[in-house]
């Protein structure tokens, strides 16, 4: 078998065999092919497409090109839940705790976030001492002794959807279906995953634009799990504005602890009970949706969720007191409100534009090199849909340099739109695919 | 500006402007951007294609790359003939001298074979004694005292073509048209040529299978000669079948002797007739085609043509007693003879299989690393339309290694096919586009 042939192949728009899209991915992992032909490969998949059966081929060849994270030894069902990406996406910190008190073990391995994207783990590591980074058998153990652990990727999980992912990222070929599909669906077979709950995000903060092309995504993604024996729903979420009020690491943290004694954000309840209650079913623990909402619901006002997410970080090294009180988490040095210059109603909040200016004030990464700023960020005061007066806050910038205060601030007042006419509050949950 | 915002434009078929394809050239030549850019750059160009400006932008950016030949110094029209690739193709061995004769001046640069393609200068090689690779200023010394002078590329021509055309052999992205009419036009623009004849084949053995590719393939190539002031004009020729009855170096260089003494395969006289008239008809030399075909004739007739070929190579360092007696010529250690098992006429000889033949004798070379055998290749007895007997001759294998004389034989039995009815003979000459 010979690259250039298979490179024809795609160009041409014929179909790759498994054989040749697993030679492909074994060949690349081990460097025996150029990356040069590699990125051809990569362009002429993103512009000619591949069929669902190359899409879960890919995955599959991604999957085991490196480690697959054997855990059959817990001798129950893994459940796991990723999200395609938001902005405020605190939905982990709490949904995991949450569905863990309910007896429901959680294994779960996550990623740093990229570009305007949060990530679970930088957000874990904004709480002083919790220790993301541990070894595959303390995290097995921390499942069997608690029933839940949240690490980063330790393991040498999935090494060629790595290689391709940072490919596509410098070759323009990011935003393409087959390929999204594949890269997410292989990590998650990857790392022990039996059941899957995918948070399909859906908007402006989305890579997903529109539910069509999110449709044709979790489709994709659902037949690659049932392909890989690894039964998966998709529920699809809006991403228009961001998830609840908060942005940036430590504010998410401290909502996900408001969240968990019971200060629940409209939009950010909604996907938690969503996700939690497909969790609870898929795990074999209940198949009525809304007896399972009402059980989640439950653990947070009999506090169990919230002592779950205690013994989590317990477990993992993280001070808890922290946690306890969250008045003692470092605060930046400087805070700029926005009011709002006219009565009306919010009309937009753009996510992206959110996570940008996020990003702008150290709180996300251009690069994985990149360190970033745990206190820094936005609280908003106001969703798209609310009533506001003149001179109503409508958020709060939280910032560590004098020099950003200005320009942060207009960006800011840019984004939050505000009309006349009156707007109604967004539909959280757009749609669930199993 | 920056490469990946240069690749998501050609990705979403958006037209690239002069300076971005300048700042791709430019860099890449440079080292600056990775190959795995530039292969998905061009994947994209090959599925996206390129509008006639981006395509006469991209041969500019790349002819002034590096060295472009300054040839004004000659004081005269410099008219260069250049194809685009063939088997049997002999013709500038024999019509670059019959022109020079003429008195008009030829300063050539040729390449050597790839694939199935033979190439000028391993013709030339095969002539014992024969520099291809002489400096520049004796280049157009020979010129000017003799008024010819044939080479290899020896100057930094065109690198950014060069790097590109390597890539695109890796990464299955040769047959794009854009991509061709700008390979072809950067080098003849940064070899110094003022005036282009273009022999653009067309054929089973040429990289134009059809003639409508053919003529956009024309059309691209007038339009960018037009743009950066050099005329140039599109012979389409028959590629279906090798040209003339030789296939192999040393072989053709015999044909090409011959025809220089007046024996001139009927298909390969009209190629050069006709590329000829139009030479004469761009150095301002006459406008009337026969008239300058009769001219051409002529200086076969008279040995004028004859004696500046003997005046090439002495003016080279080759021997010049292996072209008044072309016996001398090493010979191949075997011969092979094809006999015709059936009454009928020649219907068929795929050119391309012809060439893949010749590359299996060693005639040719896969990699640019490979050395060549300038003493095997085939002679064919018969062309198609010829009318055979059972037992005639069809053809003569020359090589040198005797366990490939079955397989061979074999090979070429089956690619000269006869058919019971009578077949035309085909047209030589296709379309002359100017």
């Amino acid at each position: 078998m010979r690259i250039i042939d298979i490179i024809e192949k795609k160009r041409d728009k014929k179909e790759l065999s498994k054989q040749e899209i697993e030679f492909f991915i074994n060949a690349y992992t081990k460097g025996e092919i150029q990356d040069y032909q590699a990125a051809a490969l990569i362009m002429a998949i993103y512009l000619n497409g591949m069929t669902e059966q190359e899409t879960t081929n890919l995955a599959l060849a991604m999957a085991y090109s490196g480690e697959v994270l054997d855990l059959s030894k817990l001798n129950k069902t893994i459940v796991d839940k990723h999200s395609t990406g938001g902005v405020g996406d605190k939905v982990s910190l709490i949904l995991l705790p949450l569905v863990s008190s309910l007896g429901i073990p959680i294994a779960k391995m996550s990623g740093r976030g990229l570009g305007f994207t949060g990530g679970t783990i930088d957000k874990l590591e904004a709480i002083p001492g919790y220790k993301t980074n541990i070894t595959i058998n303390n995290f097995i153990k921390n499942v069997e002794n608690i029933g839940i652990s949240m690490i980063s990727q330790t393991l040498n999980l999935a090494p060629a959807d790595k290689k391709i992912y940072a490919l596509r990222d410098s070759i323009s070929c990011v935003e393409s279906i087959p390929l999204i599909a594949s890269s997410i669906m292989s990590k998650k077979i990857a790392s022990g995953a039996q059941k899957i709950v995918l948070d399909v995000t859906v908007g402006k903060g989305a890579f997903m634009d529109n539910i069509k092309k999110a449709k044709i995504l979790s489709n994709e993604m659902i037949k690659i799990g049932n392909l890989a024996n690894r039964q998966t729903i998709c529920i699809l979420t809006n991403m228009d504005e961001p998830l609840g009020y908060a942005i940036g690491n430590t504010l998410e943290v401290i909502e996900a602890i408001n969240f968990l004694k019971g200060k629940m954000p409209k939009d950010l309840k909604e996907v938690v009970l969503e996700l939690g209650a497909y969790m609870i079913k898929l795990a074999g623990k209940g198949n009525d949706l809304e007896k399972n909402k009402k059980k989640l619901l439950e653990a947070i006002e009999n506090q169990k969720a919230y002592n779950k997410f205690i013994e989590l970080v317990k477990n993992q090294g993280g001070d808890i007191t922290y946690i306890e009180n969250p008045n003692k988490f470092t605060k930046s040095k400087f805070i700029e409100k926005i009011y709002s210059k006219k009565n009306g109603y919010i009309s937009s909040i753009d996510a992206k534009k959110v996570g940008n200016l996020s990003m702008f004030l150290g709180a996300g990464r251009n690069k994985k090199e990149d360190r970033i700023n745990p206190n820094v960020g936005i609280v908003l005061n106001k969703k798209v849909g609310d009533k506001v007066n003149k001179d109503d806050l409508l958020a709060i910038i939280y910032l560590d340099e004098k020099e950003k205060c200005e320009e942060s601030k207009k960006r800011l007042e840019e984004i939050i739109q505000i009309s006349e006419e009156q707007v109604p509050v967004p539909k959280t949950i757009l749609d669930v695919i199993e």
